[in-house]
């Protein structure tokens, strides 16, 4: 899809597609730390109209911690985001931020390979949601 | 600092520091949508002691309005965020994501002087902080 980021569609409902999310991060040892509702949020801001869509804040805190101490602001790009959001025609598309582009900034000893075995599970989410 | 964000310290306590960071990103048009205790979770999931460490995202309906009509998936690197975090000595270092460091991964029409906006915006933050 984009450089920052890879993607799957889902053809189910759009919370049935929000718990599919979670439950597949949990097995990779991932919560969801934060959870905007960008709908809502417009609708109420700025009073428009948005299709469901959702930035979940997904952490590992094992990788967490070793990012953390690796570079004590990397905090700016964390946490693992990854948008549910339903397209004009009603597929649900999942995208996960590719931790392997966006800690490209980071120029720090042990950053590239942490982000790689973020990447490797994220993908894994993303394959498990194929087969769902 | 880093090729990703820009920050700046501050001498009070820390739960002063979030109240002066929350203020001036309002005077900016940014809610704060999100929070992560950082210090908490590595506590409660690691048993780790961590300092006081905050990541805040911060939101600009407007600004972040434009940037999903832009490119859908944007979403993936949304909010902005703004770590507080308490350094061993007891000074507070408030970081900011450089949003034109980030948006730069987004091949875009429009991204990058949107981001260019944000950071604007962010910088006068950081300054306002400074003066405080």
């Amino acid at each position: 899809m984009s450089k920052y980021g890879f993607n799957v569609q889902l053809k189910c409902g759009f919370d049935e597609a929000i718990e599919k999310v979670t439950s597949e991060l949990q097995k990779e040892g991932f919560g969801v730390l934060t959870d905007i509702d960008v709908q809502a949020t417009m609708k109420k801001k700025l009073n428009i109209d948005y299709p469901p869509y959702r930035i979940l804040g997904a952490c590992n805190p094992p990788l967490a911690h070793q990012a953390i101490t690796a570079d004590p602001d990397i905090g700016l790009l964390l946490p693992c985001n990854v948008v549910v959001r339903q397209e004009e025609k009603g597929a649900i598309t999942v995208a996960f931020m590719d931790p392997a582009a966006v800690l490209q900034l980071v120029n720090k000893p042990g950053v590239e390979e942490l982000a790689e075995t973020v990447r490797a599970k994220l993908m894994r989410v993303r394959d498990a949601l194929v087969k769902h």
